[in-house]
């Protein structure tokens, strides 16, 4: 499948967005008509140098309000078509993009929108192109596909065919159903873009928000799949605009968008990538190795399990939860996540198809097969099969303890990521894990504020939780900020870390005060709670108990957390309290 | 007036945000529970605390979901509220904020509302406060201030009082007339916010977009002035939350804060401010010298038209357009605007009223009274009188030559801001010089995106457009970018410019095609703006012809512009094209 990306979805000028474009692999673009005027290029030029780069023009786009115009000013529209093709001629380009009028003075009437089109079909044809018409989400009376196709089929003119884009269909509330009985030979075009679901004027959150496919939660994939059941068979091309691509180096993006298409074709079944892992679980921890390592360790609970076989690496377990200190060179200036995700071979492979970077597979003889990924935003994720299997983690270890019983495993991992990565970041989690996002929610901090959105796989225990801080000018954390260990009763544990003397946050008594108008706790649990300086949640028969430490590094957290009946969350309406509390430490 | 502000509206925890708004003269706030919650101080410590700065607690905010409930769940409520009421003692505020409920599970039936805001007025007066009720605009069903009145009339408690909010009757399309008829006694407190018109999510607009009064767009000061004549007489008190804030130190927020504050009391008549000025005209642009800015002028056509009697300043001059080249100490880094606005003596009086900064009033005998005032992004204003007033700036010039004909004036003055300031910024030229705000226009530029919106007086001729560029990590502009000179004919000004060797921006020919497809030219007047490598706009009968210069310093560009037939605009659908070309020299 033809792969293509609009250069309206890429910052810089022309010339810049077609060598990044060039330089991700694909094969096609569409050229934005603003990206064409602002040039000094010539379009004959422009031609050149994507043939020079590989590069075919496969839309010129668009040509605006040009249908449902009252009938004395349509010999201007046919003037300015005109002259769009003369250039559209010297480009080279076989289709030109028309878009639903979305002026106060467009006209209802579709049979003037199809007698119109077909005019313009005329002379699109004496050019040897096709008109590809599109429904835009904010159009002044065609907004749905429906409508558009309706309007193409009345228009009845080989040279007039109906261009597809997901966001405005699925911006609408439509999906690929919408698409049922049209013809795939009467498509002309694919567009492709994903968004965030928000609620708010349409044009602003087109504008602003789209976001490449995986980064968003739009079905794209099923729109696509529709218009391939269809018949179509022309380039899949992505055109997204958002405040994050306008801002960002062309060449990460183009990579970024070629990424996302390979994960859409995954996704659609053109493609023979490596399967998502069924399940990922949590593995352990890696931390650098220095001298306070082991003595928190052992303040937290944790004995050494094991030495690396070939490696400065040690194994650290309490209970469940496993900790490994590389006092060896570490792959990420912060601490890394190991999971468990098989086969391991088919997520490296997996991985390499998605152009995911890989690192550091070194082995030695029978150790096991652990690969490492850094994401966008540098969180390293070692990859292991399950105990037992070959490509174990473990297996890189010679025991040397048993573990003490205690923590019950990795509850959770909370990563920061800068804002204008996050959307990688979570393209990352999707489609090399197949992790679902969760919703946003959103905190104040003390001096900005924190977004942050849960990822869990359709299978296994991982959670990772991605944190987005606004907090003004570089004074953001970065990597992973803390991890939560789970426990069967964490009030023994927090008098175990007291015992030991590690450092916890201070609740404030108001808390508790504010607990209590809350829930109506009894008197028992409450001062429980306040004894132990515990955090509490309830939804439903569920209830959340969890403590955390003081910063233990900069920045870096551990927490301990019980859940009770089933509670999923991750304790939110706390959140604002802990975070003030972390302030003042 | 009692002043005072909601905690919510600043950055910081809350032993922080209480010196900030002492600091900046408040005199009581409104405490937000979550800053309490999140604090260590008890709720006697944050009194003594408000007592030792001076300020009031005039309300505790908010408790939520409590009427509307259903009956077998009020016993929680009472709880609740009972558990609050508790603090609110210890507190010694003497009202409570109630907000109508959001719950998906609220009960939409008046009559319980009432009953149950009558319990929870019987609590209340056990307590001797009262209870303010507000319908938030995002409330289940009660979301008009006309509703909240319906609840609370039928509550028919003493302690039971309607809330104000501007926001939340604005954001709704209510305005003061919903408040006839409701006596100002029962009307328990006023809290104001202004924000730019939007059309999202009310919640979204709500938490991430209110500004303070004169930042934004709504009718603030007609709530407020409905509120005063129904017979209010408690505090006005600002209750805004939006990104910007939450990001900000809370000392200038406060300040930012009083402000607005002082500048609603004058528009709603309860303060004696001087008037704004009647009509604002730009006067000139003052630059710092250097040996290279007489050629520069000379070869933009300007002449030396006299000396500073006291100063090493000298007065440039071609046609109407003035420039004052100050060899001394400049008051700011960039160029300076001087604006026409009398009486001077007022508009500086206004200014100290405003808690504007004033600067440098340094006069000599028989000089001119040329106050510079400093907007919070930096540029500097003087403030002249009218040519022959006392106060008229070209007194203090001796003049040495008559002007050459040409330009017709400073046409505007386009002026970056940092995204942090815009709100500043708008409020200083809004409190001011009572400038009224165009609508935003967005633009995408090479590496990011520019927002601009234009401001001008009700009289007079000055155009200030402020420019706010978000590009990423720190490559903005800041200060004056542009400064556009009126004239009659643009043509010959362009061959002046060409003659005398000033670089003027190259326009692509792309530009004159999609110039001609869109307007169908006459092949005359288009061979002369290619010629002439001028841009063009057309609205009705109106047309703009303008080029500007290549950058005379970094960031810095002349603009030459000939308005015909009324063309009130600035060329927007041209600036993707010049901010293109701009990135390229």
């Amino acid at each position: 499948m033809k792969r293509a990306i609009a250069t309206v979805s890429l910052s810089g000028v022309l010339a810049d967005k077609l060598e990044a474009v060039a330089a991700a692999g694909f094969d096609g673009i569409e050229l934005f008509d603003n990206d064409l005027v602002a040039s000094p290029l010539t379009p004959r030029e422009v031609a050149a140098r994507c043939a020079d780069l590989g590069l075919t023009i496969d839309l010129f786009q668009p040509v605006r309000d040009v249908e449902g115009v009252p009938p004395e000013r349509f010999d201007a529209v046919l003037h300015r078509f005109r002259t769009k093709l003369a250039v559209v001629r010297d480009l080279g380009a076989p289709v030109v993009l028309a878009c639903s009028h979305v002026g106060a003075d467009a006209v209802d009437d579709l049979d003037l929108t199809a007698a119109q089109l077909h005019a313009l079909g005329d002379l699109a044809a004496d050019e040897g192109v096709t008109i590809a018409f599109e429904a835009l989400a904010w159009g002044r009376h065609i907004d749905r596909v429906g409508q558009a196709w309706d309007a193409v089929r009345r228009a009845d003119h080989p040279a007039v065919t109906l261009a597809v884009d997901t966001f405005h269909i699925l911006s609408r509330g439509d999906d690929g159903s919408a698409l049922a009985g049209i013809p795939g030979d009467r498509i002309g075009f694919l567009q492709v873009a994903d968004a965030p679901l928000m609620d708010m004027d349409v044009l602003e959150w087109s504008r602003h928000f789209r976001c490449f496919p995986g980064e968003g939660t739009l079905d794209v994939a099923g729109v696509v799949a529709a218009t391939l059941a269809a018949g179509y068979a022309g380039p899949l091309s992505l055109e997204v605009f958002s405040d994050v691509v306008r801002e960002a180096d062309p060449r990460t993006t183009a990579r970024d968008a070629l990424r996302s298409l390979v994960f859409l074709e995954d996704q659609v079944g053109v493609a023979g990538q490596p399967p998502a892992p069924a399940s990922v679980d949590p593995a352990f921890i890696e931390v650098a190795g220095s001298p306070a390592v082991p003595p928190l360790l052992e303040s937290l609970g944790f004995s050494r399990a094991g030495t690396h076989r070939s490696k400065p690496v040690s194994w650290w377990r309490h209970g469940d939860a496993h900790v490994v200190v590389n006092d060896g060179p570490s792959p990420s200036p912060g601490p890394a996540v190991g999971v468990v995700a098989a086969p391991v071979s088919a997520v490296a492979a997996r991985a390499k198809a998605l152009l995911w970077p890989e690192v550091d597979r070194t082995r030695g003889s029978g150790e096991a097969h652990l690969p490492g990924i850094t994401s966008p935003s540098g969180l390293h994720v070692f990859v292991s099969a399950p105990p037992g299997d070959d490509d174990d983690w473990q297996r890189d270890f010679t025991p040397s303890a048993a573990a003490a019983p205690g923590l019950t495993g990795i509850d959770h991992v909370v990563v920061a990521v800068p804002p204008d990565r996050l959307n990688e970041e979570v393209s990352f989690l999707r489609t090399l894990f197949a992790l679902a996002p969760g919703t946003v929610e959103e905190f104040m901090e003390p001096h900005g504020r924190l977004r942050s959105r849960a990822f869990r796989p359709s299978s296994g225990d991982l959670r990772i939780v991605l944190n987005v801080e606004e907090v003004g000018s570089g004074r953001a954390s970065t990597g992973i900020t803390q991890v939560a260990f789970g426990c069967a009763d964490v009030r023994s544990q927090v008098r175990a870390l007291r015992a030991a003397g590690v450092p916890l946050l201070a609740v404030p008594d108001n808390y508790y005060v504010d607990l209590d108008a809350r829930f109506g706790l009894s008197p028992v649990l409450l001062a429980d709670l306040r004894e132990h300086g515990l955090f509490y949640d309830r939804v439903g028969d569920g209830e959340l108990l969890h403590a955390f430490t003081a910063p233990l590094a900069t920045g870096f957290h551990v927490e301990l957390l019980e859940r009770r009946g089933g509670y999923d969350g991750y304790g939110s309406a706390s959140t604002h309290v802990r975070l003030a509390a972390q302030r003042r430490h």
